[in-house]
This record gives C-alpha cells, sequence and structure tokens, in this order.
C-alpha cells in the first residue's frame, strides 16, 4: 500500500463539474489500495477575484498579512467543496486548511517559506482510511497568521506534505501529459520525456517549460520526492522527476528550451580593473532586477566588454541603470536589443559525453544562425540568437538531439 | 475611553463601497477615543453562492464539518477587506477569523454552541491601539475544526465578544434606526422605543420584528451585555436594550407585534385523563415541529378540547400527525385553520400595571374582532385572531397603548 499525494491546480477544479472528476480521480487511486492525501488550488478565476477586490480596496499595496487572509479563503472553498464531492462517491474524506494539516511557516506574508509540517493530524486521518483534502498554497506562522507560499506555492505545498508524510510520489496533475522534449506548439515531433532528474527539470523548468513551479523542483531535490507530471484528462503515465541515479535512461539532451521574454545589454570599453562588475550589477540587484547570463571577454587595450540579459519586463530600467554605471566608470558605450531568444538544450548526458557544444555551434552554423552569446553549465548549454531565429533554431536542435536516434551521441565523440 | 464592539451585517458589507462605508463609521468611533472591536458577516449574496455550490456538490446534505469549512470562507474575506480598508484611512488593523480570536464552540457544525472566548489576543490587540476586525458566525472546536453558528450567528458572535471583552456596549447596526413599537409599514404612526429589556425584546423578536436574533438577545442577558441596535446610514441613537433595572421608562406596552406565520389546530373531545398532552405533543416534537400556543379547556362531559399552533409551513405536517394521534385517542374531530394572526402587546410594565389584558380585549371588541385564542406571560398577551383582522387589530392596540399619552396606564387603573 502506497502514499500518494496528489495535487490539482486551479483549472482542474474551476467549476462543480470538473471537482466531481477530480473526486472520481483521487476515489480510483484509492479504491486501487493506496492511502491518497490531495493538495489542491483556488478554483480558476476566484483568486484573480480575491485580488481585485483587495486592490479596489487596498490599491496596490494592501496590506499583506491581510492580502494572504483574503487569498487564502480560495483553496478554503476548494478543499470543503472536494472533501463533499469525495464523500458523495461513497468516500471518508477531510479538509485541512493550512493551519490545519499543521503547515508551518515564517511570517513573510505573501511570499512565506516553509518551515515545518506537523504532521501528526494528517498521518492520523490517512491511517483511519480517509482521504485528507488539503489547502496548497497556505499556512501558518506560529501566531497562528495565516500565510501564503507566493507563485506555484501549490506545487510547493504538494511537495513539502509528500516530503513530510514520506510519500511514494508526488503526483502534479496538469493540463498536459507530462514534460516534453520541446513545446509542441514550436516543434511537432516533440515527445515526451519519462524520466529526468531534479536538477534537468530545474533547468527546463527554468527556461520556460511551465509545467512544474522551479520551487517545487528544489524542494522535491532536497528531500528525495519522487514527482509524477501527469495528466489530469487521462491516465497515461506522465513524466517522473527523480534523483539521478534513478534516472536510467540518460539522454545526451532531454530537452531542448527556448525564452522570448529576455534583452541583452551590451557595455563596451570598460577599464578592466577588479570592482567593475560589482559596480555594474549592485544597482542592478538593488533595482530588483534579475540578470540571467553574465558574459565578460577582456580585450587587448585593457578594457573590458561585459554583455548580460535581463528580463525583457526590465529591460529600460535596466538601460538606464547601466548608462549610469557606464558614465561612472568612463565606458565607451552601452547597446541594448531586446530583439533576442535564448535558445538551450539541457541534458545529464552531457556530464559524460563530450562535444554536445560543438555538435550544437554546428548545428545552427548549418542554418546560418549568428550566435550572439554563450553560456553553458555543466547539464545546460545557451545561445543566444536574433529573435527571428527562434522556431528555425529550436526546431534544427531538436532535429539533432531528440529526433529517431538522437539519443545516442554522434559518433564523432 | 469605551470598549465598544460594533457589529455589521451582510447588507452593510455587500460590496466595496460598503466596506469603504464601515471603515470610515469604525474609524469615526476609534478616533473619538474608544477602543473598538468590530464583527462583520458574509457579504450579502456570499453565503447564498457558497450554500448553491455545496449542494451543486453534496445534495441537500452536504457535510456538515466541510460545509462549515465552506462558508466560513465568507465572512473571512469580509475581515480581510475591512482591515484594509480601515488601514487605508491611516489606522492600525488586524482581521481575526474564528480561530484567531478564540472563539471556542462545540462541535455541532452548522449550529455550534459558543462554549468560551480565549481573548487574550485580542486584548493584546487592542491595548497596541488596533482596531480588531473580527469574523462573526464562525469559531473552531478544541481539535481546530472550523464550525459555525448557524442563524444569527453573527449578532451572537458580536455579543459574545462585548462580554468576554467586558465591553461598554455592543452596538448592533441595522437598515433600521431601532426597534420600533409596531411595523412602521402597518402603522405609520408606529414610533422607535428608546430603552427595552431584554426581556421585552426577546418577546417583541420571537414575535416577529427581525431586528436583532433571538439567541444573541439570551445571550446579552446572561452576560449583561448592553446593546444598542442602530442605522448603518445615520448617527441617530437607536433602541438599546439592556437590564431591567437600567429601563427607567417603564412603559406599559413597550410595542405591538404579529405573526401571520402560524396556524391553527383544534382537537376535540379527548377524553381527559392524564398523559393525553404528552401522547399528543410528543410526536410533533419527534417531527421537529415546535408548538407555540397551547391552550386547553376541560368541558363538563370528562372529555377536553386542545388548541395550538404551529408554523404555517408545519401545518399540513401537523395536522396529518394531529389525526393519528386523535384516531388512537379516540377523539371527536381534528379542525386546522391556516388563516388567522397571532397580535401581541408586551411591555415590562404590565407587571405593575393590572388590567392592561382587559383593556386589550375591549379595544379588540370595540373593533368587532373576536378572539379564538388567548395566551398570556408576566410580560406579554398575545391573542389569536382571523387573519383578515390582522392590520385593523394591530393599528387599534398601537393606538391605544403606543400613541400620544398611552404609555399612562388608563385612569381606570
Amino acid at each position: 500500500m502506497s502514499l500518494i499525494v496528489q495535487k490539482f491546480g486551479g483549472t482542474s477544479v474551476g467549476d462543480v463539474e470538473r471537482i466531481l472528476n477530480v473526486a472520481r480521480r483521487v476515489v480510483a487511486t484509492k479504491e486501487a489500495g493506496h492511502r491518497v492525501a490531495v493538495v489542491v488550488s483556488a478554483m480558476a478565476g476566484e483568486t484573480n477575484h480575491l485580488v481585485d477586490l483587495a486592490r479596489a480596496i487596498g490599491g496596490d499595496a494592501p496590506d499583506p498579512r491581510e492580502y494572504d487572509a483574503l487569498v487564502s479563503t480560495g483553496e478554503q472553498k476548494t478543499i470543503a467543496l472536494l472533501s463533499m464531492a469525495i464523500q458523495k462517491l461513497g468516500h471518508k474524506a477531510q479538509s485541512f486548511t493550512g493551519a490545519q494539516m499543521g503547515m508551518r511557516t515564517d511570517r513573510s506574508y505573501t511570499r512565506a517559506r516553509i518551515e515545518r509540517i506537523d504532521a501528526e493530524r494528517l498521518h492520523t486521518v490517512l491511517n483511519q482510511g480517509m482521504i485528507a483534502v488539503l489547502a496548497g498554497f497556505q499556512g501558518v506562522d506560529d501566531e497562528g497568521n495565516i500565510t501564503t507560499l507566493g507563485r506555484g506555492g501549490s506545487d510547493t505545498s504538494a511537495v513539502a506534505v509528500a516530503a513530510a508524510l514520506q510519500a511514494d510520489v508526488c503526483e502534479i496533475y496538469t493540463d498536459v501529459d507530462g514534460v516534453y522534449t520541446c513545446d509542441p506548439r514550436v516543434v511537432p515531433a516533440a515527445r515526451k520525456v519519462h524520466r529526468l532528474s531534479y536538477d534537468e527539470m530545474l533547468e527546463m523548468a527554468s527556461l520556460g517549460a511551465k509545467v512544474l513551479q522551479i520551487r517545487s523542483v528544489k524542494f522535491a531535490k532536497r528531500y528525495g520526492v519522487p514527482i509524477h507530471v501527469r495528466s489530469s484528462f487521462s491516465d497515461v503515465e506522465g513524466t517522473w522527476v527523480t534523483r539521478e541515479e534513478d534516472v536510467m535512461e540518460q539522454l545526451v539532451v532531454s530537452g531542448v528550451t527556448f525564452n522570448r521574454s529576455e534583452a541583452k545589454i551590451n557595455i563596451r570599453g570598460v577599464k578592466d580593473v577588479p570592482g567593475v562588475a560589482a559596480e555594474l550589477f549592485t544597482p542592478l540587484s538593488d533595482a530588483g532586477v534579475v540578470v540571467d547570463m553574465i558574459i565578460q571577454n577582456v580585450g587587448q587595450d585593457g578594457t573590458t566588454d561585459m554583455t548580460f540579459t535581463v528580463p525583457e519586463s526590465d529591460f529600460v530600467r535596466a538601460m538606464t541603470l547601466t548608462k549610469e554605471v557606464a558614465n561612472k566608470l568612463g565606458a565607451a558605450e552601452v547597446l541594448g536589443n531586446d530583439s533576442i531568444v535564448k535558445v538551450s538544450v539541457v541534458g545529464l548526458g552531457m556530464k559524460d559525453h563530450a562535444g554536445v557544444a560543438a555538435r550544437m555551434f554546428r548545428c545552427l552554423a548549418k542554418e546560418g544562425i549568428n550566435l550572439q552569446l554563450i553560456s553553458t553549465s555543466e547539464i545546460k548549454i545557451s545561445v543566444v540568437v536574433d529573435a527571428k531565429y527562434c522556431e528555425l533554431a529550436v526546431r534544427a536542435l531538436h532535429a539533432e538531439f531528440c529526433e529517431d536516434g538522437a539519443a545516442e551521441p554522434s559518433v564523432e565523440n
């Protein structure tokens, strides 16, 4: 008898009919002989409705404590309704708010961090054969104030509960049936990946595959919780995200991802002395601009060029700040370009197979695509190219690495 | 510096604009130098919406624990929004769910009884100069399960909080500006009563003046909490409901009330032996029929007639049950009439002034109104008359007892 934690998002519980569907799914798992805890989000649209009310009254900066008290009602509504639906199908179920399930967090309202789960009561209920229905996204601090976990909170709740209960698996139900080698809208030949390591999933997630929230994957990695990403609408196996040593089939490249919403800033002719990078990036960091890739080349005349990428939405602000710093540093010029795309290949196999980078660059060169930036990590290679090449680059790389027979490293390695 | 508990119902917090109005009202009280705790209901329409969802999923009998978890989100929404609104006006405020305010109840879901209030945290917050914004209608049992108090729960919450905090007054805001001597729609000459005792208010409330929930008045009486019923829309003094000894102006009659939604059942020719009444009323009670007036007359032939009233909505069921019992008892016949009205005069002064009943009967006789049933208590006289006489009877009694100079007992007493 396994202990299974299942998580359903807002779309899956968006109306009465869908809640009944989720109940059927949960009950089927229970009837297959497992102990089941279900984590749910607010019904689709509910959170927006609550946020609108908060803004209508509290303006752009409603009090965070009250904001959390308000939006947490969304999940509370879902857990009560889902419990009723499960009972309607003849099974015992009990709902738990964040406070009731012992989800203890710090007091960082709207983006609280989970500190621990006092799971005694959950254990008791599960051992009595009940289905526990848990509010995702929310917790409670040591004084009983309601907190929310912020973006991706429900996935994180589910993984944290799975860790606390030492569940056999945390099933994340979505509207796709797993993680794909690439976005099927861009690459029709994209195929489902059966197993991924946490690190691969992290790279995939941060690069734009929006199936799982990054934070929940980090949590799963820390506690070794196996995640099964699967479809709300079918019974087929989805994608397992597990520890590296459990990923048998180590593909050279597990997926090709892209991110169109970055912009590039290039600062040229900076005197190459210690402290320059700090001088540049401290004001950006203070302004809350998250810098992604950073590349520095030292020239021959004692000056250096630095290039970095920022979210497109921060581009204008980042340009202004960079120009201010450039003036102070006596830099030659600052160039910006928001018409770029970052394309990456991700794969555990890269660790063992040399030459993946070379193969990637050759593939893009063959299509006549010029590389503006290159950045590599142990299991990822990213390049920045002109935005107009996005689809071409992604399809070429997918054909090279992810389609028939491509899992094998190419002979020249 | 007084401590004031204010309670606003669902209509008063029905939308964003109204919530802001309530906030202004609360802040005005605070700025007048008082400590303030506010108890609120769910926004008008919210509870119905939640109940509809519960029915759509759980049918007619959704699980009571989950039902309470669901509907309690309504008040939680309001407290967060009202706290934001108060903060927007520059005052410190903090919201409290039932659990957070220490409202401990038993586990009778949907109609829980308050056991105690652990008001330490409330005291702390009020002493820090904050406005405490409390969810009415809800509590929590000793295991942290969410409960609701059922009908009239928010008034009761407010009074209980006022009792626990030893507040100087519990202000109940409504859409009328106090308790009237009669329904102004029936008697245009009806006037506001300035002070009433708890007992008078109980008689008025149970007879159809729907300003205050009976349960909250009982609670106020037990703990001696002064209630001030007043208008959400104006600043005028409303009606104070207080201990009898605080009601200086003891009117002979404080008000005239009527109830059109009762029906009368008459069982005739029952053998007059001990146990007959028990035999009749036990099945009614088992069926959940609340019997109001009961009158018994012993005839000369060793048989008895019994007449009683039941809610009109239970009339058919009650007739069926009564006929079954009548058969068993060998009664002569059972007659029913749902075209009646109960008209009552209520007043503390009756205790000291004899002759009120006689004066009432004379007044009705002068209008040619026949009395079908009479029932009296220490501070109330009720008669049942044909429904068609309702307005006539009520206006005549109001003119007799409640209009100019009528506060004085008539000379003949």
